[in-house]
């Protein structure tokens, strides 16, 4: 029997999974997420189901394939049709809110067609992903489109922080050595000061605000979405975190000149974007990293302070804790910026787990099994006692990790899906809307890319784990791609477009018309 | 500029596409759908998206492929996020609604989700389809289950028929030599006379119920779904059509000896049927078959009363008229009963569209071109001076070929879908409810089907326009197979599951966030 009622679903924008300590970075200091993987399963070979924000989210909030549920980029609305996490969780008496970033679009076209009042109840968890919005901040506030009310700018202000947007000018902008106040939108500026205090963070915010529900919802069972928006951009942080890392600190970049000899047609768009013309400049990328790395240690610290209180309140024995980020960061690997493609760098987050019985256990484990991010939903389900979904989800129940088995019949590929249809790539490869797919396939060994119209890239993971060498045109490989073609080909048919209805209805109902007084073909 | 305000789409249920005189049926006697033909584009070529009811009306409906939907099998809830013709047809001012039949499972799961009373304006349209219901009548009523307030039955026995379910003791059984009351059910009663007469048969009501709301409607413009269940079994029909065809008239069983022989597995599984082993009887089969035919012309019957009342009100001039059916029906060819498989007699269907251009020019013309079911939402739109909607619609308008087009770009094979996790086959396979699908795609010369799990088929329609011969095992045509597998696995690939955004959108957003006040990568 499972001491699990609440669950505590942390997430981290943009956060490779290899910039923890715990995953093997040899400067970066992040002891408390390390103390929670010693009290828990660090899956090491966790991937996001599309490296990009709001897809990926989606993902992992309805448990399915990013081309199964539609929301294949930032802004592209999740059909109301498409049942979320939240749903899931009150389901079983489990009320579930959001506190920081979700990058959700409202579909408000289908809302309005079916008469959903977007202030309603309803309204708002299909406005807001299934998600109570107990503070909804998706943490990017051009100064142009702030909402004058939002709460973390009211509070920076009764903190003494002014202005319209203190959001930008004090969260993220920092002043220069002529204290004139610059943007930490711009790269350039990575290296100032925030005008923030840490206590005043964005980060700490959220985490305050994150304890502040947790105690009001007493023994109320939870399910708390705590969403931080770093390490995403804007680069930079406020004092210690600013300079706490220098150049010495940052890895070597991963990526060789012969990459850029003949790349991949898609994988060349996007060298061209720039972010990726400006991390490929080692100066640009020596000024930047340092203050991504500050930004996760703030994280850390902040983790710690939420361990704490949780251990205070004696939710560490009755939550499932997990931590995760919604994809990674190029940060000038492979001579990209952002993220969208299928490298390590892009796809691969850190994923914790960690219960109350794997806590006092103490057995902190490391799992390489392979594992996607839509398999949260099935194993929040499952930790709380939940039936299985399997005509609806696509991810798989983690539980079994944490018990100490792995499944025999674990899978033995992970996918991931892009569409770059957004992005300047599309452009600069003559395309439309509708001809910017793309398929990853990462199996034991390999990893083997589809983009729809173009030829396919393989990586061999085991004699070339950096991914320095593309073997998708090489004659030698092609059984392999052809195989890996096959398998993405086979995956994308079992697709789980019909969810409509259970298995066990359709089990019930298989052959048995005559019995429903319906004849057909009785002579 | 079009005559077009209103439409007019019939659907029959279970019509062969070969059982019209005007398709070159040798016996049947069509005269009404025939002039139809005469006045507008009779497409020989057109192929349903699934040879099922409910899942083909869906895709009918949607104007998107099955699995793309989700709806794939009779009694699965068309989810609430799936937009529908009577959605596009209201944003263009068109009052949609439905006589007669849909199949549409209501999806009550995502309503309660979103907090749609199922009885609100919004509610009941997405309970029928995007239908308003001005009479659903799906048309098959076991006693069991019968609405007692079911508006047919109401007018029977307001008729004189009485008893709790007149549809079925009267519209659907005949007495036998002893004066005993038989059901249409059964095959061995397909010989008799229908209890009821003519004038208040199924056919005729619903006829009825279409002219007068047509009429009813006056001026307003319309989009007016007419859906009759014949001649989709009970097989029975009132004098004078019970007998109007006998053994002479029937065509010979398509089908051979060696088709038994060594069967693809799922279509042996198939043969297994109950309905196909009846029909197999050569005996039972000769039965059977006049019944369904005096139904087809009963059907034609009512279509030359429903066109001259069109031509009394006007409504010639300004009515686009869709005649079509939802599938097939074996009838014993192949040794199969019933539909549901990928044989010409299942999938292919009738296919007239005429316009008031077409009608004045009276400019019949017989178009092979390749269609498919979902063109219909597309041509509808089109022909109202819609807008096109390529991110959401898998057909594509047909309205060119009505002005004698064809256009330069047009498909090259059509596509077909199946789920049978609901038939006895999946039992006899030893499958579970998602190993069950299958996919047809049919070319130009070839019909190549690929079921999950098993081989392929493969029919050269070129030199077996019968498709007595599968080659799909035949290692002479493995390349054939090949090519085809690929096309199908590319076109499951462009399944327009990213629906919520519209193509102009994503070409107005991209790569313009810096526009938008986000900067990322910008040194």
């Amino acid at each position: 029997m499972s001491n699990t009622r609440n669950i505590l679903f942390i997430m981290c924008d943009q956060l490779r999974a290899d910039y923890l300590a715990c995953n093997g970075h040899p400067t970066m200091k992040t002891p408390h997420i390390d103390k929670l993987a010693d009290g828990g399963v660090n899956f090491t070979r966790a991937y996001v189901q599309a490296p990009v924000c709001g897809s990926s989210r989606m993902c992992f909030y309805t448990g399915r394939y990013m081309f199964t549920h539609g929301a294949t980029y930032n802004g592209v609305p999740l059909n109301v049709g498409q049942p979320t996490l939240g749903d899931h969780m009150r389901e079983l008496g489990v009320q579930t809110g959001l506190i920081g970033k979700t990058h959700m679009a409202a579909d408000r076209s289908s809302m309005e067609r079916l008469g959903i009042d977007p202030v309603s109840k309803n309204g708002v968890l299909a406005s807001q992903c299934g998600f109570e919005p107990w503070e909804r901040d998706d943490g990017l506030h051009p100064d142009q489109y702030t909402d004058p009310n939002l709460p973390y700018n009211q509070y920076l202000r009764s903190k003494g922080y002014d202005g319209d947007n203190p959001w930008h000018t004090a969260a993220n902008s920092g002043r220069d050595e002529n204290g004139e106040l610059q943007s930490g939108w711009l790269l350039r500026n990575a290296h100032l000061k925030a005008e923030v205090s840490a206590e005043h963070s964005e980060t700490a915010y959220m985490t305050n605000q994150a304890m502040e529900k947790i105690s009001a919802l007493g023994d109320t069972p939870w399910c708390l979405h705590l969403s931080y928006i770093k390490p995403h951009w804007p680069y930079i942080a406020p004092a210690p975190y600013h300079n706490m890392y220098s150049e010495a600190d940052i890895l070597v970049a991963n990526r060789s000149s012969a990459e850029k000899e003949n790349p991949h047609p898609v994988v060349d768009a996007f060298m061209g974007h720039e972010e990726s013309i400006n991390f490929s400049d080692e100066d640009k990328r020596k000024h930047v990293i340092p203050a991504y790395m500050g930004l996760i240690t703030e994280i850390d610290d902040n983790i710690g302070r939420l361990m704490t209180f949780l251990e205070q309140q004696g939710r560490l024995e009755d939550t499932l804790i997990v931590f995760t980020s919604d994809h990674g960061d190029y940060l000038g690997d492979h001579w990209l910026g952002e993220k969208e493609l299928f490298h390590e760098e892009s796809i691969r987050v850190p994923m914790i787990v960690s219960s109350p019985e794997t806590r006092v256990q103490k057995k902190g484990t490391v799992s390489e099994s392979l594992v996607e991010a839509i398999d949260l939903v099935p194993t929040f389900i499952d930790a709380l006692g939940g039936e299985e979904k399997p005509h609806l989800l696509e991810g798989r129940s983690l539980l079994p990790f944490l018990n100490g088995e792995t499944p025999a019949d674990w899978r033995k590929a992970v996918f991931s899906e892009v569409d770059y249809a957004w992005r300047g790539a599309r452009l600069s490869l003559a395309l439309s809307p509708d001809e910017t797919r793309g398929y990853m396939i990462r199996s034991e060994k390999w990893k083997y890319i589809s983009f729809d119209g173009f030829p396919p890239q393989l990586f061999d993971l085991e004699n070339d784990p950096n991914e320095l060498e593309d073997l998708g045109q090489r004659n030698s490989h092609a059984e392999i791609c052809k195989d890996h073609e096959n398998r993405i080909n086979l995956w994308i048919r079992k697709r789980k477009t019909r969810f409509t209805v259970r298995h066990d209805t359709i089990e019930e109902k298989t052959d048995n018309a005559r019995e429903r007084g319906i004849f057909f073909g009785v002579w």
